[in-house]
């Protein structure tokens, strides 16, 4: 066993079930509360899960957020899945570095700080200050034909991933959010959600940034042919992230794993997040419990990911961005949430009279 | 004609359509900015909106945020269609002003100010500092039996709500907040959507609170014979509040009104500010320009009244709490979306390629 499948090892070994005993105390709290029982709908299931997660009633707030953009590279883009040249994820990095992005504008709005993480990126980047450099390789292989990376890449990618969130978690963020940037990443999410959740590759597989019909059916026959070429095992996901997945989709994965270890919550973004949440889901299922889905993309296999995991999403607008965008939009409604919880008068404290009967 | 009258005439006049050459500008900006077209999905359209109610691109941050929470009684209380004292009203305005209800702990993380009006609540107040004093008659007659208010104390409550809106925006607010406190409410609020979108009673009664089916059958009992003693026609808006409505309806109908006129994004909550807004669209059709649908409550006729306002909901979580709730958790969307408009960079401006073809 080399040290890096030791560190791993001993990252999920950390990882424990949600606390029933506070949950069971977030839900009779919330009964107590100066409105009628249950009316604050699934953001009472939030705080409770919040409660369960920090193993205490009411749970710390999430707040600040961090968010991690990862970004890599994907030699499936030599495929022509994508409209977009491959060029554009390393101009993107720099763009989210420079404020000017999507995250960028949410990130500011919630107040979260944004992180940008080159964990795979393709393009030898300049210099960019604030860049977090944990270049692993200079993109994946392509998938359709090889496996994308070494198993040994993808865990190291993992590690790097939660590394960020430790990093993160040190620096006093409470509320954790992942996102992604890398050109034609959304196939590889395909794949994955293929693999992890056995949805016929038509269902999972979509039309990312807005692709043509021939672009669609190239999409498509790459996908199929992936999982034909690698047979991934889901109960085998290092070696399913090995083969079709990102170095992002890797780290990403090991940024879910480490904020269940640290008991910190973590809101999913999109369709790449939510691909990688399930390798980590595969790798230690009750790191599901770190989890919120932010928001549902435009994505179709987003959905099963999201059905696979269990979770419902808290915002559906039909974004597809990526980038975290979804799961930004949805920090103040879990902080709301815990708030609510945290702060809210009891009928008792406030002197309101109680439902008669 | 009554002065009120004609300040209502002179306030409907005022409301004009949205700008399209702005919208115009707001969708060709959008389509300029680093992200797939189309990827912000409904909050592209939330923008473009808001760049036609304020007549320039990008528009005005809608910050600061002004929720106003109008309470009121209701006659039909008597006829047993909720499960709560009507007591409970009066002492919920004490909540809010303390700072123990859920729209406070929504609106304290949101950045939101909270005022609180009294338009109409059965019980005399104590004197309580910060509340608006604004109350028309001390709760409604029961509009089973009888109208519930006179077209004058309609009038009067419109006006009423119409200056504490013209009020927040003197005051610097820019993105206004209806929230509702009434027990029974749902019930005059059954009423006026089934009267207002033709909607059959049974769809448009839901269970408010939470209610057993006897509770649930004596309201709709209440609802069919009101709508059989009033005959509304909802072409004679102030005559269908005056009969069925309350003075909270009343009064958010108004608030919505000077919201359009003032060219003020106005975020809508439940299921009572929904019915409110149909007697306000019914006044003057153009204010819903100024309208978005901040939350789809749990009550059935919410989605009724959503559907006839042409609005979708930005949240969709299931709660029915009400007091602008729903609404308070919408206002991050709604910055975040103008934010993305006005902050993100360009391809051009951001050196970033676009997709190819």
């Amino acid at each position: 066993m080399t040290d890096d499948t030791a560190r791993l090892d001993a990252l999920t070994a950390e990882i424990r079930p949600l606390n029933t005993a506070a949950m069971a105390d977030a839900r009779h709290r919330q009964d107590q509360l100066t409105k009628p029982r249950g009316s604050l709908g699934v953001l009472e299931d939030v705080s409770v899960q919040l409660a369960g997660l920090a193993g205490t009633c009411p749970p710390p707030m999430p707040e600040p957020t961090g968010v991690a953009v990862f970004a890599a590279d994907h030699g499936v883009h030599a495929q022509g899945v994508s409209p977009w040249p491959q060029e554009v994820t390393g101009q993107m990095v720099a763009n989210f570095l420079a404020g000017g992005a999507g995250v960028n504008a949410f990130a500011a709005q919630v107040g979260a700080r944004v992180v940008v993480v080159d964990v795979g990126v393709a393009t030898e980047l300049p210099a960019l200050p604030g860049l977090m450099e944990r270049n692993v390789r200079r993109g994946t292989a392509d998938l359709s034909t090889a496996p994308a990376m070494t198993r040994a890449e993808a865990v190291a990618a993992v590690l790097a991933g939660a590394d960020v969130a430790r990093d993160l978690v040190v620096s006093g963020v409470r509320c954790l959010v992942a996102g992604d940037m890398g050109i034609a990443n959304t196939t590889a999410s395909a794949a994955l959600i293929a693999a992890f959740t056995g949805a016929d590759p038509a269902a999972a597989t979509g039309r990312g940034t807005g692709i043509d019909d021939d672009t669609y059916a190239r999409k498509l026959d790459v996908v199929r042919r992936a999982l034909v070429l690698h047979r991934p095992d889901p109960s085998h996901p290092l070696d399913v992230l090995a083969a079709m997945g990102g170095l992002e989709h890797a780290a990403i994965a090991g940024f879910v794993l480490a904020a269940a270890a640290e008991r910190v919550p973590l809101i999913l973004d999109g369709v790449i997040v939510g691909a990688a949440a399930l390798a980590a889901v595969a790798l230690a299922p009750d790191a599901v419990g770190a989890c919120l889905a932010g928001h549902r993309s435009a994505e179709p296999g987003h959905t099963i990911a999201l059905q696979h995991l269990g979770l419902r999403p808290l915002v559906d607008l039909e974004l597809r961005l990526g980038e975290g965008t979804g799961a930004v939009l949805a920090v103040p409604l879990v902080q709301c949430a815990v708030r609510a919880l945290r702060d809210m008068a009891t009928f008792d404290s406030a002197g309101v009279a109680d439902k008669e009967g």
